[in-house]
């Protein structure tokens, strides 16, 4: 008799807001346990991840109470998993195994019972796991039915579960079934029973097995309708009741307990088949999810499509150098973690540093689908507050520091710690200047700019924005505002809502990440507009070009940095020199641009020979759209105008950039007059909603016209400090 | 202007034939590199494995004086790699560490330089490699461009070399062309120079990049005519003088010091395209390879061809479990290794023990895809006795054995060691009975067969048998002797040599792997045809079925195993019990066959009742098929008769294997007259010279007419011993 493994995930990603997650627990979570407690011969294999746990916990007590009598009785197996979602494939070996057994021990606590098995998170296989997941006590691990067939399989011999291994530490891993996974709750639920009854015919103790998100079961668009109130539900519950004679419900422990393995089986680096598409560079993206679709059609295309095969997972790295930052930066903290928790293991912050860090690898901020990910702030916002905040945690664990807090003054404030190494893993070295109030990263490779400048008190990332990088799907966009325009039916394909009209008027598109203290020479007649769209030419070799990091003179003056580079501006020689320094809270640079001339640069020099010079910054101060209310940029000398409008103004010395929520400012401070462009970055991206429009930052230009046969200076500082 | 990089990689599998690689050094090596010298502007990245190497500095030390000249002058770069060539991501991380350390460690002392990047052997790529190659002091790796197209690029993006990294780790990694693969040396130069032109157009500095095997400039059947005597070579090396303003040969060092990176990727778990189409499971091999054939030929194919995946090399151990046990066992030694080097760091045969189990993890025997592999017992052979004699060696080192000899009267007879474990990562345990003399290798859930059997003071597996599988190219074997039959034209797909006519007649394939000490339960009228040719019935369920390990019994005494299993012959309960007993070079082996009966059998028994009951062995001696004259076989109740051809003998109690090869023999003793069938395992596979057969091992099967309504009892001994 067929087997039935019900086995259902809940997740919720670290930093989403209460009100999302309360959401789901009300049009989801609660409505679909109490419907499975009523029919107690169904059996459920159950995950929910670490945040969402404690959250239930703490907010919905008698849920998990429910859930715990579920156990008891034998109708629910918990499974395990990383504690927080990671992407278990590209953490540390040691946090693999960490985020695992700290998840196991949680379960046991609760509900009475270590999990045997576990969700993979995203389904991201890759062949070195299994040594790390049996190390952490798991016996099987669950993913699609796609993955074995890209190892070459066929689906008719995938209803049980197979031995794959690493080093030769084994492991059982079922494939959960893509057909199903379209089924269930979405189509009739006799196409369910018509499912089972072919699984019947491919084995004598076969199993059809369905693993998917709990969200589909009332929180996605139309599904709480359909599922509760239309009675999807009970209806699939009843007939999996009435069906006793053909339908075994079981547990994944329960069925491996009484039935051999299949096989052996090495997976490849893949997950399910939908991530294939997002995972692949933008045009590739375009071109496959097409070929798919259309390979569909052909009459003979399951023979095409059963050896297509999308993109790495790894490649949202390559695709968005913000995820890579993330991701080493994230690399780092846990190094710095290893490194002290062999000296300090017996220290009572210790594991909140760890979940500290196990909190930044949550999986959700690194990369993007049809879910906003990545492009969501708040999202980012929470991975580098949790990595700060393990850093500061360690520092004072350490002794290096007596206390973090948002006064900054009880700090050492003269302390500063220089450090050089290739943090994201791209061959070139860049440095780490640490303060007791700022962490500031450069990379002399990338134009000696700003990578990513940290206020710690705060635990702020202000360098966290996003670049404006070109989607597969934007080509869509396009397209349904030509179909708008010209009264055309749109398409099934166009069928993406758009929470707004007119977004293809945001699609510009960067070249490079946009960092910050960045050079720019640019004609005298170059704009704004061309400036932001990103059409502004370069007429110097600076941008995004190496600088030396001179490193005998920084080393001089503590948390000093120089760098300068010999480059050319049209075809005259122009050497780049910038001082950065730091302290405490302040970031004091000073520039100097030599050209032929030794003379100085004067307002009054001859126009003709004049260009712009000037100082990209990018800055993004924590969930502030401005629209909400929690964004107040005041430009002193322009009143309250704001940054998050676009504009320009003329001859200013000071501003400072002003945010009420987390309760902290910027101030940029010139030696000398200065102009400033200024404009949102804004992308426009996709999420379960459609297409919508999302502020990432403000960037901020500050330029001077300035002649090439001059020596220009300038000096500016920046403060950062809660207020 | 474009560079050319120019990459040649020389290898011959450990356990090679001295007159194969004489052969190769002769049609290709040498005249290679004396023309390339002629060339001086020409580059060359040139890698040589460890085998290969040792071997060109015993033979042939001129031509490595040559090569040290040609350093000297700056024209060859001096690739490393794995020592012995292992598959990299399949061996334990402190080995990959320690075989690129070997091979830099050696190219330092001959070449004086160490390595800066290396050759991945059959450029296999896990994503987790970087960290280890970076340990181990490499900069950059070069693989395919397919490797680059499967993450979503394309081959206009590929003139240059990217970053990738695991865990921070940063590497850097080269594209090698396909197209070059199939242009050089194939096709006419000119061919080549274009190729170089369309590179010109795809940056301000790109590389074009070929990569491949040396062996291809004149090994290669009808390649030393082309390359050399028809000038191939001459006209290449010219083309790439005379276009000195067309082409910049560079050393991949020279390149990477000099540009740039593109960017960043993260390649998936691939190789080269036709890696792809081997290590799919038949079926899916056949299936795909005519897909990709038939791609190549529609209008628009690149597009679906471009996403078009294969399967995953791990899994040769899925389809192979010969292969799997055989890395498994690999990976047991370098367990035992990698315990013991902390203890005994100092001793002075450790070298000589990472040296075997390093030649053991050379690549060619543990996979098949065009050349013999898996498929030829010299390379199998190869690799368990580099095992054994490194456990052996282990043994010595850490006291436990005086001396391991040919001589087995020196070693402590009466020692012996039992480990359970699960050796070959089924999640199921295998025992491991070890003596001076023997490693028997035996698993409870297989039928309690013996997997291994190894002699030890000659090195030898006398198991190492392979199973007749079914290969995805066995239907060309059946369809050219159809239309050899017919009479009809061979169309071009069907051409592939045969080494013999007649090869559709040996395409018999096994259930299970032929392992040893199988019981079957036949009925009386089964013939050794219907056996041979796997046609049998099984009336029993005890074949390839869990069998109990009664593990307080076998306590009892030092050595033995006792196996039973209550199980059907037909719809009779019938319990088998083996207790296995191994002391020093001998195994004895007691069986008990219960039926319903307590009546101990006779031979006069009822005849309707009968059934035969009989014992499987399943034995190579090395390298001996018989023709070759190393294959000496008496049954002492038959006289000469030999062992190599099909036949049945009836009522002998004593029969002996002797190799004149190694100088051992295999002796059965039998307290009953028994009947013996036997046969050679001969599998069809394909090589560069077409298909071919191969003597894999003899079959013997051993069995009794008994009555299920008693209870038969019976004994007998196996002695290995040197002669």
């Amino acid at each position: 008799m067929p087997n039935f493994i019900f086995c259902i995930h809940n997740h919720q990603p670290v930093g989403n807001f209460d009100h999302v997650i309360e959401e789901s627990y009300e049009n989801a979570y609660l409505p679909f346990l109490k419907a499975v407690r009523e029919y107690p011969s169904v059996k459920l294999s159950f995950h929910i991840t670490g945040y969402l746990l404690d959250w239930l916990l703490e907010n919905h007590r008698p849920y998990i109470d429910m859930l715990r009598e579920m156990v008891k009785k034998g109708q629910v197996e918990i499974m395990g998993g990383g504690y927080y979602e990671p992407i278990l494939a590209v953490i540390p070996p040691q946090d693999r195994v960490g985020q695992i057994r700290m998840m196991s021990d949680k379960l046991e606590k609760i509900f009475g019972k270590r999990p045997r098995g576990m969700w993979l998170a995203e389904r991201i296989w890759e062949p070195q796991l299994p040594r790390y997941l049996k190390e952490a006590g798991m016996e099987y691990v669950v993913v699609d039915d796609y993955h074995f067939v890209k190892a070459g399989m066929k689906k008719e011999e995938l209803a049980g579960y197979y031995i794959t291994e690493d080093m030769g530490s084994a492991l059982r891993v079922f494939p959960g079934s893509e057909r199903l996974r379209y089924i269930i709750p979405f189509q009739q639920v006799e196409k369910f029973v018509e499912n089972v009854r072919w699984v019947e015919t491919l084995g004598t103790n076969p199993a059809a097995i369905f693993a998917d998100d709990g969200e589909k079961f009332g929180t996605w668009p139309g599904t709480h309708q359909w599922v509760y109130k239309e009675g999807w539900l009970e209806k699939f519950l009843e007939a999996i009741t009435e069906n006793s004679e053909l339908i075994k419900p079981a547990t994944f422990s329960e069925y491996m307990d009484n039935n051999e393995p299949i096989g052996r089986v090495y997976l490849p680096t893949t997950s399910y088949m939908e991530m294939g598409e997002w995972a692949l560079p933008a045009e590739a993206s375009e071109t496959y999810t097409n070929l798919v679709n259309e390979v569909k059609t052909w009459p003979d295309g399951e023979r095409v499509r059963r050896f297509l095969q999308g993109g790495f997972w790894r490649n949202f790295f390559a695709k968005y150098p913000e995820a890579n930052w993330m991701h080493k930066r994230m690399l780092y903290v846990s190094e710095q973690l290893a490194v002290s928790s062999k000296q300090l293991t017996a220290h009572s912050s210790q594991l909140t540093a760890h979940h500290l860090l196990y909190q930044a690898q949550c999986n959700d901020a690194y990369w993007h689908g049809v879910f906003g990910g990545l492009y969501l702030p708040h999202l980012r916002r929470s991975v580098y507050e949790n990595l700060i905040k393990a850093e500061n945690l360690l520092e004072i664990v350490s002794g290096k520091q007596k206390a973090v807090s948002s006064n900054s003054s009880q700090l050492t404030a003269h302390s500063s710690l220089t450090q050089e190494a290739d943090f994201d893993a791209d061959t070139f070295n860049e440095i780490l200047v640490r303060t007791p109030s700022i962490n500031l990263f450069l990379s002399p490779h990338n134009g000696g700019s700003i990578v990513e400048m940290d206020f710690r008190p705060k635990a702020v990332n202000l360098s966290n924005t996003l670049s404006r990088w070109e989607e597969g799907y934007h080509h869509k966009v396009r397209t349904q505002s030509e179909k708008a325009g010209s009264g055309e039916a749109k398409s099934i394909h166009d069928l993406t809502a758009s929470k707004e009209e007119g977004l293809e008027k945001y699609l510009f598109f960067d070249r490079q990440q946009k960092v910050s203290l960045v050079e720019h020479f640019l004609k005298k007649e170059e704009t704004l507009d061309s400036f932001k769209k990103n059409a502004h030419e370069e007429i110097g070799d600076f941008f995004n070009k190496p600088y030396e990091n001179n490193k005998g003179q920084g080393s001089r003056v503590k948390g000093q940095v120089v760098f300068s580079r010999d480059g050319k501006v049209k075809d005259q020689s122009v050497l780049v020199e910038k001082k950065i320094t730091v302290k405490d809270n302040e970031i004091d640079v000073k520039y100097r641009v030599a050209g032929r001339g030794e003379r100085p640069f004067a307002p009054t020099t001859n126009t003709d020979q004049l260009l712009k010079f000037g100082i990209e910054f990018n800055l993004i101060l924590p969930c502030c759209d401005g629209s909400e209310g929690f964004y107040d940029v005041r430009a002193k000398d322009i009143g309250d105008k704001g940054l998050e409008s676009t504009g320009e103004i003329a001859a200013i010395r000071q501003i400072g950039l002003v945010d009420k929520w987390t309760n902290m400012r910027v101030d940029f401070s010139f030696d000398k007059e200065v102009s400033l462009w200024r404009f949102p970055i804004e992308t426009v991206s996709i999420s379960e909603a459609g297409f919508e429009r999302i502020f990432q930052g403000s960037c901020l230009f500050f330029f001077w016209d300035i002649a090439l046969d001059t020596v220009f200076e300038t000096q500016f500082t920046i403060k950062v400090e809660s207020i």
